[in-house]
């Protein structure tokens, strides 16, 4: 199975257990301040977890957003669990900003401008710190 | 406040309890099974919710995607909750096909083909029938 989120090369691991882990991706140069949760087992939909795994992961979504909102103030946070592309559960967590590339448009349509966000040099870091102590 | 979300018009609503409501929404000819659930308090985040609320809008978040998957069989379902130009908290929940307008790309892409996918015409009563039994 040539999966990319099985075989991954070169994340940043912000956090991880046995059953999923957290990542930031630069994939996008418009949009710096981008998560993603990533559920280790190759499956494809949220309803195919068992209940317990899926408040799991619900969990650490939901840190994941609180230590965004902190470090970042976003002008909004933006959640999305798509997989069209690649089928493997994950979720995208991404600080929006008034004056980010593509604001008050969903990031996967065109830039609206050139992106004017500056992030703390090392807010990879400080998300890291706030996950250990939350998770 | 002149919040569409607050003051609704026009909406085909599925199901309905005092703190939420889960519609469906033609606003893409495009993409044509597509819903959304709405937290009827004009609050911005996920993390703005109490745990007890959003553990009730997460549970009916998912049994919405079971409905979906059950009853529309799509490719893949798409979950998002984005709030950017309205930031009224609401989920998207969409059904999506291989042959529908934009696959694999998200739906705030451009259209990549036309639309090839018919669904049953009646499913949007048979998504109400579903919720009021798993609700």
């Amino acid at each position: 199975m040539n999966c990319p989120l099985c075989h991954p090369q070169n994340e940043t691991i912000l956090y991880q257990t046995e059953k999923w882990r957290i990542i930031a991706t630069e994939e996008d140069p418009n949009i710096l301040a981008f998560c993603r949760i990533i559920w280790h087992e190759h499956i494809a939909e949220m309803t195919d977890l068992s209940q317990i795994d899926r408040l799991e992961l619900m969990n650490a979504l939901f840190i994941l957003e609180s230590a965004m909102r902190e470090i970042l103030k976003p002008t909004k946070i933006n959640l999305a669990s798509l997989g069209n592309v690649v089928p493997h559960l994950h979720w995208h967590v991404i600080a929006r900003f008034k004056d980010d590339a593509y604001f008050p448009k969903p990031i996967w349509s065109s830039p609206v401008r050139e992106n004017k966000v500056i992030l703390p040099q090392n807010w990879q870091e400080q998300i890291q710190q706030y996950l250990k102590n939350h998770l």
